[in-house]
């Protein structure tokens, strides 16, 4: 029973400061605006509010942020018929594990949603799988779940690509 | 003194939950069974012993699985005529450091047998270099011999593929 | 206003023991020699020079060792006419921030050695973002930095290569 592909999905995977943000945004903007950035980053503290802020305003007009800690199918089904991105993954499945939801009914949702889409629609995540394996069990933990994750959208995925220093390498 | 190719050696690489041993079994599995699974891991305990199980079962029939933790070079030497699927370097190697036993002569003895092999071979193994370097003296000299012992395999290998989200990526 | 390609420049990228230094060495060999090697370490303790002492001996004669731990803009306009390894911006970006000098600054001035360099110029780097997040601060700030002066280094470079288990993976 295999899964038909998403032909909308793209899924830009890569490591820190690799330029996964960047080239996401490169991806939707080359499309008719308005888009919709869905933001999965909560706010802790004064200084994240401040990087957030900052992000925010760095982008060009276009853009419809929409902040999501959990509820991310939710917010995708919302805007379905526009251009999104969705920034990002890692954070979404982070506060998914905090508020102790469950992580696999949330990935299925996640690709159900995406498979709902009708505009095209890029899901940016860290890669964090290629290091020593943690001490930490939890971060052993978000390690799988991220990869595990990241497997199931890739399957599905049109297009998957790599960021290395700022450059995109196609994985499929 | 350049060393020749194993021409039925593949490698595959990959971060934690990369779809490594999926992608190796699936090479496998497209050759005529009976297939022989070398399988590195020790059951320290009452969880890994049910992880095992659990992965042995999962394997369909025409899969004869061999437990190794050390002497990986012999077990493939006595299976020599068969598909092979190692799974996992890495703890082959962590099993090797834990027990003192010289890693550099087991390396080449690994090449060695595997160049005797008379059927495909498929190696798994992590890649565990690309985070920062790790504050414990025990990870880091894992690393490093790792990273040796890869690129010893890389170069005599047919075919080397570095998993990125369950799919690969072709080095070699 | 997009900033030109610098023809000359290639930049290897790799995990630890991936073979990056023995490829970039490769790739300046294969042009006529005299070749100058520009050293980034510096030797903190005796096992350290050791180290060094003997990767120098191991390189063949035509290399030209010049140990710059932290002017390296300085030492590649001081050798620009010929073909110049330095080995490793990763280092350099350690002994930057020990020092606590503007490591932004660093970068550019960098940068625009290498487009004053008028001999093919490899620089070799560690790719440390694919791991888990560090809990230590320090180890978070120099992954961000490693990350963005990678990325600056390659939207001007002409060739980036990523490499794995010793095979460069073109990226650019």
């Amino acid at each position: 029973m295999k899964s038909s592909q998403i032909p909308h999905l793209t899924l830009v995977l890569g490591g820190a400061r690799s330029g996964k943000s960047r080239h996401a945004e490169a991806l939707i903007e080359a499309l008719p605006a308005p888009w919709v950035y869905i933001a999965t980053a909560e706010a802790w503290d004064e200084e994240m509010r401040a990087r957030i802020a900052l992000h925010r305003e760095r982008r060009p007009a276009g853009w419809k942020t929409v902040d999501c800690p959990l509820d991310l199918p939710g917010a995708i089904a919302a805007h379905a018929g526009r251009p999104i991105l969705v920034d990002c993954l890692t954070l979404w499945l982070t506060n998914l594990i905090l508020a102790e939801h469950d992580t696999a009914a949330a990935g299925t949702a996640l690709i159900e949603a995406c498979a709902g889409a009708r505009a095209p629609l890029v899901l940016v995540s860290n890669e964090v799988g290629l290091g020593i394996v943690p001490d930490n069990a939890l971060a052993r933990r978000f390690r799988d779940e991220a990869g595990r994750l990241h497997q199931a959208l890739a399957t599905r995925a049109a297009s998957v690509v790599f960021m290395v220093a700022g450059l995109p390498m196609r994985v499929k």
